[in-house]
């Protein structure tokens, strides 16, 4: 049917093209510092806009930037593919900043190939995915899928003051586009930030779902007190207290490996060297895949940190901060990544990512799935964060072919 | 031999000025922040020195207050009492407050009386003895008993980086005197700063010395890495082994209750909920009053720490900060201070202090002892630090009769 030749991924050019974009924000340390609607931030959206070329860039409100390749069936939904371009403040040059450019690398695959599809694809780039310097995480979009207030995401501050709204507008990204209205289905290409496929030699990940989070804040309460005049049997330092309920913690994980828990913030009052902790807090992150497992280990936390700070007199008492369900990825899409991957003859195995994504939002509103790439060591929101050409390559394939299907596919 | 009547401790006066000097520095919470050579310190100094009556008041340059009561043999080397005015940020009223005071009331209890002495009593407020403004603590002492360089004192720097000189200089305690050349004996009442003297129901405790101090740093590296991503098998948490490590250090006193272990500050790094930490400082503060266990201890932190970070890859290092062996104070002043309480009736029993001095720089160049009260829930450094008026007249009471004995000693 198709007069084209077969579109194809370029390796060279999507590898010089995250070279080239690895420029704006560039870290000594061989990582990125590109926060959200920074100079930096503006410098790899103003590089993604030139990229465009002849396609239509549409800017929306929240910041959030729509390249659309034109189907030949305007009314048809469209495909969305992409990611983010911002960092965390010393992260790495592939995490989001990867899946934009190979949607890049997707929508010039297939102008090389004069490749027509009935659905046009839309490559996104979405605003304030990591959280780092607004608050809350994947901002833009949970306003773009109507998960988030848009008044109040332009209202958010940045440590100095300084709202969203304000730098979006300084930066020249504060749009009046809408962005499509519906999609037919979303694909994000990200890299794994966690070691399975490299250490299995494995080339995709074919994503089903995002593992469910709950933060809470635990807040062990001792007696401050003297560090040489409070014999051991007179003390109830919150910091030994606190001690115990970190391992208790972590020792959840040996009864189940799926369980992530990490207690990633604690402080300590009153932090002097001489004088024994009064009040301990620690921010706690537990994961997990499977909802019910998670709710469980939620609902025993009271007892496992009573328990844990002992008999000498310290409490604790657990504050719950943010609970988000597991996302399950649309099986259709989940199936199309996985079938691609194996119609292109890479290796691939079903994940369930850790990390929270825009695709979390997209799932809300429409049927999304993920591709992931290995990175070395599972490393990622660090400076040495990395991947190679040949995963990159491999990711695109994925990625080109699953939309390139999805923008031929009738409506379901 | 003497005409005059037996001096007495006036209780009602002594709490009443006790009550006075509080107000200089007073908290909210019924404490004192009162930090050395700010206003409130000012204030306290002024009420001294107008207190002092008639008696000569010099100065010497690092702000030390010398009030003397002049002995009828003035080659000889006086009797020194006191403490200091100073306090931590958010402290309680009678830490160093109480063995000033109680000095006041003992050369008023002496000029009630008529009693003339050989030797003079000096009544001494020591400069910085908390620490918590400029460091080191018990800078005045030090400076005092040549053990700290006088130019590098005035030099020292607060958070906003005012030198001590230049507010010594601006409150007007900027002396040019020098203090008693040499000294008889010398006294410090100060509360207990523990628990022992209130639960056991003890006017009086007779302090043989203060226990050797060890600073150590313990940096635990791990690395760093996404909560959501990082399965429990490929982590380096270096909180998770800081925990372990504090509980090691923690456990140490079960063998040796003698042994004060604290770790009162603890640092992540990065400090962020959903990254794992990849390092972990730890602030440690050890004491005991037999130098050669504390010895041992030190001796064995390192194989300690190492064994408690275990095997999943963290590594730690320890570092001394600060080492300072026992001070065992002059037994015949121990001894002076115990039969002293006995004729007067107290009940009372040795104690060794865990907690520094002044006393700790006279003992290097004089016959010094201390003379220890109760306080409440052996509470200190605290905003609701607490005596009874009863135990603050008992502990002047042998400040007094020890010190006019002293003061009435021929030359050794």
């Amino acid at each position: 049917m198709d007069p084209t030749r077969d579109p194809v991924i370029d390796p060279a050019r999507l590898w010089t093209t995250l070279t080239e974009i690895s420029r704006f924000g560039a870290t000594q340390g061989g990582g990125l510092d590109r926060l959200a609607a920074g100079d930096h931030d503006r410098d790899a959206r103003d590089y993604l806009v030139a990229a465009a070329g002849d396609h239509t860039v549409d800017v929306d409100p929240v910041g959030n930037v729509f390249v659309t390749r034109q189907g030949t069936e305007p009314d048809l939904a469209p495909v969305l593919i992409g990611s983010h371009l911002d960092s965390q403040p010393k992260g790495g040059r592939f995490d989001g900043t990867y899946g934009v450019v190979a949607g890049l690398e997707v929508l010039r695959a297939l102008d090389d190939a004069g490749v027509r599809t009935s659905r046009s694809i839309v490559l996104a780039n979405w605003t304030n995915e990591e959280g780092a310097r607004f608050s809350p995480s994947m901002l833009g979009s949970a306003v773009h899928t109507g998960r988030h207030d848009l008044a109040d995401a332009l209202s958010r501050t940045d440590a100095e003051g300084r709202t969203l709204g304000a730098e979006l507008e300084r930066i020249g990204y504060r749009g009046t586009g809408t962005g499509p209205r519906s999609v037919h289905r979303a694909f994000e290409a990200h890299i794994e930030q966690g070691p399975v496929l490299e250490a299995e030699g494995i080339d995709i990940g074919v994503v089903t779902g995002v593992a469910g989070l709950h933060w809470c804040d635990i807040v062990v309460r001792g007696r401050s007190g003297h560090a040489g005049t409070t014999p051991a049997a007179d003390r109830q330092d919150a910091l030994v207290a606190a001690s115990r309920v970190v391992l208790a913690l972590d020792q959840l994980t040996s009864q189940d490996p799926d369980l992530r828990v990490t207690v990633g913030e604690l402080g300590v009052l009153p932090n002097s060297r001489n004088a024994i902790p009064g009040e301990v807090r620690l921010a706690v992150d537990l994961r997990h895949q499977d909802g019910a497992a998670l709710d469980e280990v939620v609902a025993g936390l009271d007892a496992l940190v009573t328990h844990a700070v002992g008999t000498d007199g310290t409490t604790a008492s657990v504050e719950t901060v943010l609970s988000q369900p597991p996302t399950v990825f649309d099986p259709g899409t989940v199936d199309l990544v996985r079938t691609t991957a194996e119609r292109l003859g890479y290796s691939s195995t079903d994940l369930v990512s850790g990390a929270g994504h825009d695709s979390v939002h997209l799932a809300h509103v429409t049927r999304a799935g993920m591709i992931f790439i290995p990175c070395v060591g599972g490393v990622s929101h660090r400076e040495d964060e990395d991947i190679t050409p040949q995963w990159a390559a491999a990711g695109a394939a994925v990625l080109l072919h699953a939309a390139l299907t999805a923008a031929r596919e009738e409506d379901a």
